[in-house]
């Protein structure tokens, strides 16, 4: 089960992650048409956690980080390293070390379908993981994976060089080529949904705002004025 | 599967629900029998969350927040909106903009057995939510389900206009007509164990203070002075 | 199913515990032989949980905490209370007031595979539970259980004695008699922990300062520049 | 938390649960508009069981059967047990000696949110159960709970006498008002459904004889007669 | 949330996979290099369910089971569906009625990272299905998906017309590109494996066989006569 | 992290190993007091599995089942393999081949706290696993665990040479210094329940046979004749 590490990849050009990191990752999910969402057991490790760059991908075996070790010396200013495992395991992949190498990278976060350690460290160092698990458990360095092929992380595919973007909502994956686009897709949906806020601020109703009412009713929604009585 | 929404429902009294709000919800659960506790995936999106208030009850359909906004229409100042799925869904059904809306309806907060999004936003807000998810899967409108009709929510039976209290440690129903008698047995408990409080930090121990010594014996408890040899 | 509580156990030493407690969990684990952790479902109630002590240890059954006030009066300054169940159940064994009787009692801590309630006072409180859930649910006190007796709790066997830490990224459980010993370990890998960090924070790789290179290469690992063209 | 068993109930006409015996639990669903499935996670002990009949309830405690005996006294002819627990628990509350009284005293099986032990002999005996787990584990007989009254088992409220049906594909609630109606809705459903499946078998599409192509069309599907370059 | 339904897609040949047909999942898994396989949540509906094929790939919505209906009018004879859905969802999307319409239109079976319904009926006809759930739960047909576009199921990326083989073990994905070499790995495999059977099942040691006792010792495997005394 | 493995160990004596054989797990489980039962995700992979013997005991790595080709060596006729790993795992660390070298050697089963593969292979020959997965995922030969030493199994310590007895309903470990003390009461506790049985079948109830009346009463046991009326 040899690997391959790529030195160099494609990535996203630096002003569309720009673009695509002031939005929330919600907000890119919609803006990319409810795609590329990562399954909701990816959390952050401290509330607030956010971040959004370029993929450097990894897999690796249960119980085994060594493909993070090669990772490190691949990444570049702006990367977020994106790693899955063969099956699934939860533990402590990665902790304060990994975290202060990475950093010393360039690297501005981690997305790990497995395991984080160190996580009082990590929060204190404002490293952002997200991550299935967190588990003290040490990990060996004794099988080859690979760096930078596409995987699939937490229910997604994922090619090297895609934009990952995470915050305390989940992680989503925008492919590198769908950059500018669902950049710009989500600052049209932020524009309108500011005037929307305004008004349902004011006590307006979605019901009117969006029109529901007629597709309420034709769907067969009945409104009673009291409880029926019960049988 | 067309659906029903009530818009007049019977509400506890405002002078019992503020009577509830006092009291966190260990201590109702344990004041009403040990009854009408939802199941412990419901959990708080931020720390110190807290609120009581009436419910309107929804149910809808996995993957559609639809009857989310017919609720906010229905909803009065002081209610808590508690919603179900008909089948188990962790989709972000619940976002920032609904919460504007639900806030400026009087809503104190919302019990979802499915996700939530937008949980920074939210947390910035203070505005309480319950769920047994957090994702930023969006939703669609597509199918009718109802609002204002009894439903079962994460494990509860619950009605329209029954008190729901939640916090740190969970959700509680109280049936409408049980709001008075709930109060009054919660304050009687806090009452007493605020003397049970005082003598345990002064060193006394349950086994005294309760009168346990003699059952504990005669369910066949024995005590050594030493662990016994290894066999 | 009658049970034993044993009064005098022997402890690990004083010293050896508070050398052990100037270490996190991480640490521990791996200065033991990767060995003594509980599964990852133990959690703290609060970021930043953290403790260190001698077991007084307790097994109890679903839904029945009386073990625990058994174990009030056995503790002594120092001890951490770790409690297992018969059955899994999350069920809230241990609230605001056990917590008065136990700080009270000297207790420095809770580890239980089981539930937790009143987070919210607890966490005002600061005395610190790790479980596997937070649940309201109270507990009856009816069926007699062992205290001071060798346990399992979260895939750990534990003996009375034993030293137990616990921080952020969970439990380890260190056997009396390797106390000083392991503690030794720890402060070793401490202080070449520190050379690493250091070179790592100056941009060094791991794959040089471990001298990983070879044996990835031995392994089977292949660099390649570029992308390999889709097949 | 002392409890009531209720002698007497009303229950669901025996020529209606006859009529409800001929319908698989799919069908059932289906003919109720969708409601009063439990969840998925109860599961037959042995393939192809199946039975249907009126609802004895039965609510208890974590850990303990004691109700059970409680309710065997209770059981009449053609009844079904169906049991909850006050915390999500999977200890083995029910065995082939339960089976036998059960059976004796006839009731025609059992539903139970909890767990169910000697599976291998139930199986022998053909005593279908369904339950969310199988455990050798042992109950003690020390709280008491309640028979006949109303409860959630697996997230569906019930009442004593209505009719429970069970088969491969979990158990559906039929509240006792509804059955006659119910078994009515599944009839003519059924009769519907054969000669769908004639047209089906035949190679005819759904899309056809369900007239979804419009729909689809509106709904915004586009055929692509291959696939798209990619991006 | 517009589809598309891509109605002609390259298929892996007929000889490719009759010959991968003949073996099983873990040998198919092994001679792909440990890749390919989805996670074991996916499970038969009946022991010694089997089944290889090419995919029609489909993905749809929580609770709606519509693009099944448009898959079965692109199914051709030979084809293995295989459905996930945007949001994890264990409804019974697929029952009798189409397992009868794809049998008509020549699909081998159904891959369904969702719920499956009638599995009696199911078993009786033995069409195979592999799913993460049973439920009797009906759906909707309300929200346009896709069909034959790539998608991850069970944590696979897999594209219409690559292989798909399912048993008792689970389910393996190969590419459409790689079929023949895999068929003709698997074999290799198969053939070596015989040999070693016929060895191990003579009572000599896979430690032996496999020349395994050098690597043990250097990687620190020591043997003991006895076992150490305790500390 | 290098390990070791011991050649000789006592074994519970062969008289005693047939004598618990002939009693289910549940029987024997609560002749020992209710101790002693694995954690029910432990599962037969075919209905109707059985086997009880000596424990030769594993501890490995996740995704590698190295040490299982050691054990092989140390197996002796009347053994059963008993592994686990050191973090939760679902890999198919054995399967057929395994199962071939095992049953050679003389074993009769084995429980694994990780994943099986080749469950139909294994079903026809009749080897009998518990694991808690069945998965296709093969795994690395690379890390050096123990064999024959003290272990945790699915949440029951175990010592080399202890009785392991598997069922249909789980697996419980007897010490080997208490085999027969168990098995004595197993006896006595199955020819007491012959009578219970009769009289259940004949109709009588446990209620009476047990004495539970009076019990339940003072437990505060209220019986009504009919239903209250709802409040």
């Amino acid at each position: 089960m040899s690997g391959v590490a790529v030195r160099n990849i494609p990535r996203a050009g630096a002003a569309d992650v720009e673009a695509l990191a002031r939005f929330g990752v919600a907000t890119l999910h919609e803006a990319q048409g409810r795609t590329g969402l990562m399954k909701p057991c990816m959390r952050p490790i401290y509330a607030g956690a956010a971040c959004c760059g370029t993929a450097v991908t990894v897999i690796g075996h249960p119980g085994d980080n060594w493909m993070l070790h090669v990772a490190a010396e691949l990444v570049r200013p702006g990367d977020v390293v994106v790693m899955t495992v063969s099956a699934d395991n939860g533990d402590g992949m990665f902790g304060e070390l990994l975290a202060t190498s990475f950093r010393a990278r360039g690297a501005r976060g981690l997305v790990i379908e497995a395991g984080c350690r160190d996580v009082g460290e990590l929060t204190r160092m404002q490293f952002p993981v997200w991550s299935r698990a967190v588990s003290a458990k040490g990990t060996v360095k004794a099988t080859v994976g690979s760096v930078n092929v596409p995987i699939v992380c937490a229910g997604v595919a994922i090619h090297p060089g895609d934009v990952v973007a995470a915050d305390d909502d989940g992680v989503v994956v925008i492919p590198r080529l769908r950059a500018a686009e669902v950049a710009a897709a989500a600052a049209a949906r932020e524009k309108k949904e500011q005037e929307t806020r305004r008004r349902l601020a004011a006590g307006e109703l979605g019901l009117d705002i969006y029109g529901m009412r007629d597709a309420l009713a034709k769907a067969g929604l009945t409104y009673l004025d009291e409880p029926p009585s019960e049988t």
